[in-house]
């Protein structure tokens, strides 16, 4: 079951209310009916984003000296068919043609025979528990409402119930092909609706660049893929060095079959990326020690969720990686980085995890991938990916473009080998064979160093040396000769391996929001958004006790203050009573409040509330403005607050 | 002719270079060949474009307390219809047949005739100067490139000159029809071949939403619609109180017809849009007072442009306001914090005018407008546009939907005033007309005051009143009562006006980078960018003097230390002189430059370089990282340090 931040029950109703109201996020174009998958941002929401974004930025691309790009959304055709997204970026839809909906043919088949199942268990009067911690039943199922209307408690053949199982524990494994005979075979229906054969529907939004229609493209459905495209622009930036790193940050967009869920699942999002260009041969961190000791994560690795387990290994990030479960220190380093992240934005560290990916479910270029997950009301959410791409789309847009997408290094050590050379004479070979001279190298060359031993020998032997060139047979080479030599090279060429951190920022919004999400236990109606005041999107309430004119100058300096050292922070004079003001401000997250009064007219003192604790102090307007920077900048706690200036137990505000 | 910052000839090919190879912008997918208006911002691009949204952010949105939302850039078919995008966000485009080209219909008509007055001058043996300061040749003609390839020294005929003049003065009034006249009357062709007659193209990039295509969509020609239809949510959220602005910044799509020019014709840009909803019968604004004396601008009114003439007036914008060239408080003060955000990111203010849209070039929904224009060597360009978009949209859309987009108002002074009514007996008029009833009481309302306080006099007069009901013919209404009686009315309901200021980012990039590059006079070739500090991409270069291990430590320490506190700077290490390194970061227009040397292993001091002056100062590392910061925050100018500190002269060490 879903908790608060201090363990209450989480009501997502109520929670989503909240977020409506106070216009964290709403449902996009609600005056034309709504289009699902898409949602607006309100101002607070926007703050929050921008806060997320920010601490981003700070904790990855300008601690690890990144380098950041901006790359267009609309990208052509060609890009996405070499990417591979043209073919592979598709769910198989089944249409019902008597509703006209569109489903997603794996949802499909999971949901009716998961609904048989459970009504199998019920006339079976077993006890039919919501999986709770079932490893492929716990994010993207969850995530989505049921589709099944009614559940019939119909007792099943036990083989069929096995088979029933069968198909579900590999439901990711089926084509649209295997998928439709399955439909055909268990007779499954939408509602009692029979639904066409499955066919692949592409995910990606469609449109064409210019004024003749001969330009097709889509918008991008990652940011990776412009990474990748200006990778040797960046190397040569980076005056050729290596690794390094790229990030973006920006829209992309998943043309869902049917979104729901909120902004879980959503057809326009915001995404951070990090492309990390390693040598293949060497994917050490040097900085991995920094995290080695000191960052314990929770694990899901592949084996366990093949065996049908989900109890997670908790461990260093250091003795994961030494253990082969994370492949490697770059891997191991980013996965760390990412938890800090998370919990420095206010994740609840508990509500971590990091599944690594099963071969079947891993995306059509990744080798290995881990997600941070984070555990919501919906279950565990992939709120993170973090994948090893290898070389595949560098590899793929060199040899599709021509380019050479690579790295040349300088050995150290030169590398020294021996290769046997066939040095013909050019003034006999070009008299000798005219026009097919060139056809004859050709051939030469192409012999292999095994061939060239042999021959060499046969000459030491006083045999002629005879090779075969097509369309001209047997031709005996009169002037060569045959010689081992020592080579030497003194750079190496590589493609790059890619470590992609990816971020959903969306989801990471929507989560985090439900990890500091709890209500007042005296009234669960008065709920409180208790992000870290860094994150928060507006950290300073300002109060008027009343209307009174006298509480404006107060008002004015204090709000001019706060905003010249770049406090985000907003008046509320409304009539409402403070506490009402209060209350809206916690549902708010903005975790101070300052209160004008008669006192404030007297001695300028103001008082300063803590959302979390909602106690006061009372102090100078420049001591108040001090105190909410310090907190800010973590050099006090509200703790050390009260201790320094005593709590204020004026008259109860809060009611 | 176009000049840098310090007034040298600015050759625009030089500095596209200098952009291009220090990636501040790069074509997008070059790998594959490019797409025309698609551009990729590189490691400096990016920063410094989140350096000029940062500010704009605060400027604007935190000054002004306005709410930020963030829409979606899918947006279903139904509300561009209704906006009136889907009819007219269009140009007129023919076809070369033999080339496959697409041409703006008007830019060819323009292009050919000014060709051929080009030509006949040259045959008259005038001197040909290219028009510098012509109203309507300075921006978007000079910002593309010229179509007609060989002008041919022809005479024309007076009256065929004289046609000619007029057709081009009125070039944006022609529609399609007209403009398929024009081209077949005057032999139009494509540097000799015929082309098409004008279709129209609409400019919106268009997708489809959802899995069945039922749903078409466009990507956003604006952020304005987004905002406009969550403004119910945001009065709603700002406790129904006006006025109130909100602000997006986000990617907006214009699929332009034939893109040139680089970042100033894009099909895909950045737009930082805010929309400020008004009281029609009150747009003053209360901080107007603070712009009102201190902030001059240079003014180009419609009226000055319209007799072909383009000299500015130069006034503060209380005068313009007062004057009524500039309509109202509302417009004027967004016209001067325009004024004011542009010079503080470094435009100089020399190269800005405001210029006022004459009648013919307004977009469809505007009812003023003025450009803030920055002067480049692609002419006078549109950088900012601030229009009065008056009830438009939020009529539109409210009559379209049916939902009320409105604000209703307390009156402190209740509206009185007196009014006739006919109070008919119920009683009487139910039996008497029955089913028709209904009828007979619609007509009753619907009769004029005028016409009431003429049945009043009749009555009193004993004469019957007698009314007419179609259907029904003659009424005689035995049972009516006309009185007059005072009314009161305590709110009033209207639809707000908005004042919409709309910043093209990538422009304003573009234009800025203009104003601030100069060279160094003794070598055209090392190019500057001057960027005031904060908007700098990088602020701090640090340099080891040689590969000498002994330097790492004050590096990384120094490198930690700024990064501690925030501020942006690269470490550059590679092997080049030290002059070099100076070079390359002057044309990524990094301030400071911070050295490590000998003396550094010795005493710990270092030496800060500026770029504008090349200037040095040497001190201890904690002073030089005091002393940036200083400057950052505005606290100090470099001649301050100067003089604080004393110019170091050691080595010269740029060369």
């Amino acid at each position: 079951m879903a908790t608060t931040k201090v363990g209450q029950p989480l009501d997502r109703g109520t929670l989503d209310s909240i977020l409506r109201r106070r216009m964290f996020y709403t449902p996009a174009f609600e005056l034309y009916g709504g289009v699902s998958g898409l949602y607006d941002y309100g101002p607070p929401g926007c703050a929050l984003q921008a806060n997320i974004v920010d601490l981003w930025r700070k904790h990855f691309v300008m601690e690890e000296d990144m380098m950041e790009v901006d790359t267009t959304m609309l990208t052509p055709y060609e890009v996405l068919k070499t990417s591979g997204h043209v073919d592979k970026f598709a769910d198989w839809m089944c249409k019902d043609p008597k509703t006209g909906e569109h489903l997603r043919a794996d949802h499909l088949v999971e949901d009716v025979l998961e609904a048989r199942l459970k009504g199998d268990a019920e006339a079976r009067g077993e006890v039919v528990d919501e999986p709770e911690n079932e490893a492929d039943s716990c994010d993207k199922k969850k995530a989505r409402k049921k589709k099944v209307k009614d559940v019939k408690a119909v007792k099943l053949e036990d083989d069929v119930k096995t088979e029933y199982k069968g198909i579900l524990a590999q439901i990711d494994n089926y084509n649209g092909e295997e998928l439709g005979e399955l439909i055909q075979k268990h007779s499954i229906t939408n509602n009692g609706n029979p639904v066409e054969p499955p066919i692949s529907f592409n995910l990606m939004f469609g449109t064409a660049i210019g004024p003749s229609s001969n330009m097709p493209g889509f918008l991008r459905p990652e940011t990776a893929q412009g990474q990748f495209l200006t990778f040797a622009k960046l190397l040569d930036f980076n005056n050729a060095r290596m690794p390094f790193a790229s990030a973006s940050i920006g829209k992309s967009f998943r043309n869902e079959i049917s979104p729901k869920s909120g902004l879980l699942r959503v057809r326009e999002f915001l995404m951070a990326e990090i492309e990390h260009f390693v040598d293949p041969e060497n994917k050490n961190h040097p900085r991995f020690k920094e995290v080695a000791d000191t960052v314990k994560l929770r694990f899901l690795p592949k084996d366990v969720q093949l065996a049908k387990r989900t109890d997670l290994t908790e461990q260093t990030i250091g003795e994961a990686v030494k253990a082969k479960m994370v492949d490697n220190e770059t891997l191991g380093y980013f996965m760390a980085r990412i938890y800090l992240f998370l919990t420095e934005l206010g994740v609840d560290p508990k509500k971590i995890r990091f599944r690594q990916h099963m071969a079947n479910e891993m995306a059509h270029y990744a080798t290995d991938c881990w997600d941070a997950e984070l555990e919501t009301s919906y279950g565990w959410i992939e709120c993170v990916g973090c994948a090893d791409r290898s070389a595949y789309d560098l590899s793929v847009h060199s040899k599709r473009t021509g380019q050479p997408l690579l790295v040349r290094e300088n050995l150290e050590i030169p590398k020294v080998w021996e290769e046997w050379d066939m040095d013909v004479d050019k003034k006999w070979l070009g008299p000798r064979f005219k026009k097919d001279a060139k056809k004859v190298e050709t051939v030469i060359e192409s012999i292999s160093q095994e061939e060239r031993e042999k021959l060499a020998a046969k000459q030491k032997a006083g045999e002629p040396v005879i090779i075969n060139v097509p369309d001209l047979g047997e031709v005996t080479l009169e002037k060569v000769e045959i010689v081992k030599r020592e080579k030497k090279l003194y750079t190496r060429e590589f493609i790059p391996n890619v470590i992609e951190p990816s971020f959903g920022i969306g989801r990471i919004f929507y989560s985090l929001i439900e990890h500091v999400y709890h209500y007042r236990p005296e009234d669960r109606a008065r709920g409180v958004l208790s992000f870290p005041p860094k994150i928060a999107p507006t950290k300073v309430l300002i109060v008027p006790l009343s209307g009174n004119k006298d509480f404006d100058p107060a008002v004015h300096s204090l709000s001019r203050a706060f905003r010249k050292i770049g406090v985000a922070n907003r008046v509320d004079d409304s009539s409402a009573t403070i506490g009402k003001r209060y209350a809206r401000n916690d549902e708010l997250g903005t975790p101070f409040g300052v209160t004008v009064d008669f006192q404030t007219v007297k001695d300028g003192t103001v008082t300063l509330r803590d959302r979390d604790t909602m106690q006061q102090v009372r102090a100078s307007q420049e001591e108040i403005v001090n105190v909410v920077t310090a907190i800010l900048e973590g050099r006090e706690t509200w703790e050390d607050v009260v201790k320094r200036l005593g709590l204020f137990e004026g008259q109860d505000l809060e009611n």
